[in-house]
Formats: structure tokens, C-alpha cells, sequence
């Protein structure tokens, strides 16, 4: 029985690699070329709308568009164009829309609109026949292949390296040989696990648990938020994310020795703005998972944490790709320790309808 | 023992009327002033940059900016500025950053470096002489008088007022007839209050609540998110708060008769769009607080919740002024209730100093 449930989300968590090595194979080409088209219009600023999980893909985009090409950068709030009516200039805008299924109405609208107020639309689907990839005018394939498990995982993973593409390809810069060697990495740090069982022994550890916080910095902010999501939606621990800054804000009070933390930290800017909070977590006793590049884990030798996850060694602005896959894991592994099946979660649709 | 526990806080919540009353008698002009410069300036994109409760006032702006003046609007991530070393060409760019103190480091430096970058900078303050005031080219006091309590209250409403009277003034409109009537709404909600303890019988009833919901959409998304990281701050409930669009997505899961919600519902919009996840709400047995404008409560008669708070009748791009007091003070009876005291949670200091 325990052997069923989750079927879907571990088949899918397991495809990564593949689903990662398939975009790189036959998608990269086509970003390139919607890439060569984005950057011919020269935007002069971005906006990015997305729900639940491509919600996180899309806050990476931002990362990346702020950092990387320097383009001021908005997650737009899609119910100020579709419930008020709201309709602003987008000259010179380039507005994103992140969508596994490509048919969240809402979604779909804000996007038809945004697109008659000026702006260039692209849709980042993993549906190319879907009425959002229809609505816009360019679009990007992730080529995750059909999800089925509810709980998103290999979409997410996609949609993270298809953004990059695309945001590397605007720069008008090759396939990074880093972006390259994530579907190997990924899929060693998914063998190794199969051989230790380390996610199965942490989901042991956080078996009862029944608050906890997810944290990080820069691009591993969205990494933390998705981590919480998956929590939620498979095992329905009440898992908060914030981001490093903004736990010091009032949430750091709810932290106690009973709500852990698990904590995101990739090696360059992410982790050493995380350090100082994770210094001031020790001195509160809290029980820290820390999820860190290899490299991270090295340096800070488990002084600053509790129990530790490695993960491989990737540039910062790719980590998020494999950060988020032993949190998938985690979910899963916790949901089945719980008695309950992540492939079916209370009250949850794979194709979101909002309005 | 119990009637100093929180005594800060508790006059700062009763002080709102009087602060609200002398932003819009003592600083409305400066406000106009400054909205004017920003008009002839003709900004053609907004980001916004704030932490903890400050952040919340930003997301109200946010809306206020797009629906009200057709501005393109984005919530700044403060990190690429500081930590990546991004450098945005930020011509054409309004550039608000919120803060009670003026003192947080990093809000300081993003300042001054969008600054550089082009951006026509202004600082919403309650500290005319802080450096963020000085960071930027113009600014508004949002004049709420000392704030002692750590957890912010009177601050977040003056900062909400400001920001609207900041909006319209752009607009080049005259305060509004409903701007000035909210002091005189909010101590008539105060004063009903202190005479039927109706929040004080609330907090009785959540008294032994570990994990709640928060939710709203549109203008009251905000009020959500404050109300939530009220709760936590002072009580150290888990408090989530999720767009009511959001909530369909994962985090519905999480939803059970032992998870209340506490829902946020104006006239206008923000009902009509939370009433259909009311309805799948009462479908799963939740338990829902609706603090709503009673036109709302008076069209719903009870059929969507379980209790309920009546506001007064707000137009609904103001109401988020009214809306967060019931939670302020729920924050504070619930904090007292478990034996704790909101003016001094654990681990948290007035002015949070991120880098």
C-alpha cells in the first residue's frame, strides 16, 4: 500500500534528469530564437504573473532579469488588470506569464490584456496548444511532458532552466556548459539518495512536526518558498517561508526548539547573507536542516546547522534547479510517513480555475 | 499583571484615530507638494521597497499605483541591488521605499542606488531625519508620533493614508470626503468595541488555535498578510496568509475544521472575488472569521462564515485603513490571552538591521 502511494510524484521527481536533458536537447533552439526576438524589442522593464508553483519559477525570473540583465522587474498582480479593470501603459514592457497547464483563466486574461496595453507577452508553458500559449505572442516550451502527479515537481524544475535559457539567450550568450551538467548532477544526487535512503531518514526526523520554516536569500529565496508549498500541499504541515531578511522582521519571535528550520544556502551572495541569521538561529536553539551546496558545507564544517543535505556543486544563479529536489523528496518521503498520499491531496485539481 | 501585559501596544492601537487625523490636518499639503513633483516627472514604472509590516503598506501601494494611476508596479527585491551588485537603468522609474524607522541598512543602500541608477527616488518615513529620509530625493512623514510598541500598528495605518493621499495626489485630486471621514470611522470602531469586548470574546475563541489562515484579494490582500504577521509576532500562532486566488492552489490542502480562516472582504472587487472560495471553504466544514464592510455582511446575512466583524462602510481602495484594526487588536487580546506579552516578543528589536 505505502509502496503506492506517491506513485506519480516519485515517478516524476525520479524524470528529472531526463525532462532536464530533453529541454537542453530540443528546446534550447527555439528559447534562442524567442530569446533573438525578446531582444530586438529592447524592454525596458518586466513583469512576470504566474500562480502556485510557476509562481516561484516566475520569482526566479526575476532574480535573474534584475541581476543578470539589469531590467527593473515586477511580479504583476494579475486581479488589478482582470476584477479592477486596470489598464496601464505597457509600452516597452516585457510581461512573462508562467504556467504549467496554461489554462488558469485568470491567467489567460491578465496576459490578453497585458498584450493589448502594449506590452511584448511571452507564455512559459508546458502546453504549447494551451489558450495562455495562444494569448501571447511568443512562447516557451519546458518540455517537462505530461505531469500527472498534482503536486508539481519535473514542471517546476523545467520551468526554472527554460527561464534561464531564455534570459541567458536575451543576453545573447550560448547554452552555459553549467547549464549542461545539471541533468547529470541532479541525477547522481537522486542516485546517491536512493543508495543512503536520506531523504527517508529525514522524513522520519520530521515525522510529528507540525510547524515549521523554510528560509533563504537571492535566488534560493524561491527555492524556500516552493520547498513550503510542497510541504503544504502533500503532507499539510503548516511550513512558512520567508525570506532571510525578512524573518529577522516579526516572524523570527515564532521560532522556538519546535519549529525547525530548513534552510537554503547556495554557495556565493545567498549564503552569506544567510550566515548571520542562521548565527542568530543557533543562539536561539532552533534545529536547523540546511540544504547547501557542497561547497557551503565545506566552509561552515555543521556549525551552523543541525543536520545537513549536500547538494552539488552549481554556480548560484543555477542552484535552484537541484535545491529544490531533496525538498520534493522530503514532501513526498514525509506525506507517505504521515499515512497519507501525496498524489492526492484534500481538495486539490491539477488545473487551478481562478477568476 | 495581565493589564500592563501589552499596554504599549494597546494605546498605540486606541491612538490610530488621532494619527490618522493629523496626517491628513498637518501633512496633506506636504503630500501634495511631493505628489506633484512626482507628477511632472511622469514616471512611466514603480517598484516599491519595504520590510515586514512596511512591506504590507508597499503591496497597498502596489495596487493603488495600477489600478489608480495605470502604473506598471513591482515590489523591489532589495538583495540584487545590495548583495548582486545589479545596476538597473532605472530612468523613468518611481522609486518608493517604506519604512517605520528609516534605519534598515539595506533599505538605505537600494535607495541610494537606484538613486544613481536614474530612479526618482522618495521615502515614506515616520523619521524625517533618519537616513533613508536622507537617501532619497523627496520624501513623506507619514506622522504617526513615537512609535514604542515593537509591533507596528499606528504606523502601518498612517503609512497606508499616506500612500493613498501620495497616489491621488499624482492623480492631481483633492483629499477626499472619504479620506477625511476615516479618523472619525475608526474611533467609532474602537469605541463599539471597548463597549461590547467584541474582540476580547474573539480571542477567548481562538485562544488555543496553533496553525491559522489569512485571506484576501485584491486591496485586502495586504490587510491579510499584516493581519498574519500581527498574529505571529505577538502570539507566535502559525499565521498563513494567502491570496484568496492562491489559496486554490496548494494551500487549500492544508484547510481542515482545526485551521480556521480569517477572511477580509470590502465592498466591491475583493468580495465578489473571495465569495466562490467562501463557498468551497463552507464546503470543506472550515471555520471562517469574516471581517468585512457591513454592506458585505449585511448581502451575505452569515451564510459564508462562521463569526463575523463589521466594518464601517469604506470605499473599498481605502478600506484596508479600517480593515486591519479588528486583527490589531485580535493580535494583542489573543497575545494576552496565552499568557504573553506583544510588547516584548521573543527575539525581535524595533528596527530590524538587514544588510
Amino acid at each position: 500500500m505505502d509502496n503506492q502511494r506517491g506513485a506519480l510524484m516519485r515517478a516524476e521527481i525520479d524524470e528529472q534528469p531526463q525532462a532536464l536533458d530533453r529541454l537542453l536537447d530540443q528546446g534550447a533552439a527555439a528559447i534562442a530564437a524567442t530569446a533573438a526576438a525578446v531582444r530586438e524589442r529592447r524592454p525596458r522593464f518586466a513583469l512576470l504573473a504566474a500562480r502556485g508553483t510557476s509562481d516561484h519559477a516566475a520569482l526566479y525570473a526575476k532574480y535573474l532579469l534584475e541581476v543578470r540583465l539589469g531590467l527593473p522587474c515586477g511580479l504583476a498582480s494579475p486581479s488589478t488588470l482582470t476584477g479592477f479593470g486596470a489598464r496601464p501603459d505597457l509600452t516597452d514592457v516585457l510581461w512573462i506569464t508562467v504556467s504549467q497547464s496554461g489554462g488558469s483563466p485568470d491567467l489567460v486574461e491578465s496576459t490578453a490584456t497585458a498584450r493589448d496595453c502594449g506590452a511584448l507577452t511571452v507564455a512559459v508553458t508546458n502546453a504549447p496548444e494551451s489558450a495562455l500559449a495562444g494569448a501571447a505572442e511568443l512562447g516557451v516550451d519546458v518540455l517537462a511532458g505530461p505531469e500527472r502527479a498534482v503536486a508539481a515537481t519535473k514542471s517546476y524544475t523545467n520551468q526554472l532552466l527554460a527561464l534561464y535559457l531564455l534570459v541567458e539567450g536575451v543576453r545573447a550568450g550560448a547554452v552555459s556548459d553549467a547549464a549542461r551538467a545539471l541533468p547529470g548532477q541532479v541525477a547522481a544526487f537522486l542516485d546517491g539518495g536512493r543508495a543512503d535512503g536520506r531523504l527517508h531518514a529525514l522524513a522520519q526526523r520530521y515525522r510529528f512536526v507540525e510547524r515549521l520554516v523554510t528560509t533563504g536569500r537571492g535566488y534560493a529565496y524561491p527555492t524556500a518558498r516552493e520547498a513550503a508549498l510542497k510541504l503544504m500541499e502533500t503532507t499539510y504541515v503548516a511550513a512558512h517561508a520567508f525570506s532571510a531578511a525578512d524573518l529577522l522582521h516579526g516572524p523570527f519571535a515564532m521560532i522556538d526548539a519546535d519549529r525547525p528550520v530548513l534552510a537554503v544556502a547556495p554557495d556565493g551572495v545567498g549564503s552569506a547573507a544567510l550566515e548571520p541569521v542562521l548565527r542568530r538561529l543557533r543562539e536561539r536553539e532552533a534545529d536547523v536542516l540546511l540544504v547547501a551546496d557542497e561547497r557551503v558545507l565545506h566552509r561552515w564544517g555543521g556549525a551552523l546547522s543541525t543536520v545537513e543535505v549536500a547538494l552539488p556543486a552549481v554556480p548560484e544563479e543555477l542552484a535552484p534547479v537541484v535545491q529544490i529536489v531533496p525538498f520534493q523528496q522530503l514532501a513526498l518521503e514525509m506525506a507517505v510517513a504521515r499515512g497519507l498520499d501525496p498524489d492526492a491531496p484534500r481538495g486539490l485539481a491539477k488545473v487551478t480555475l481562478t477568476h
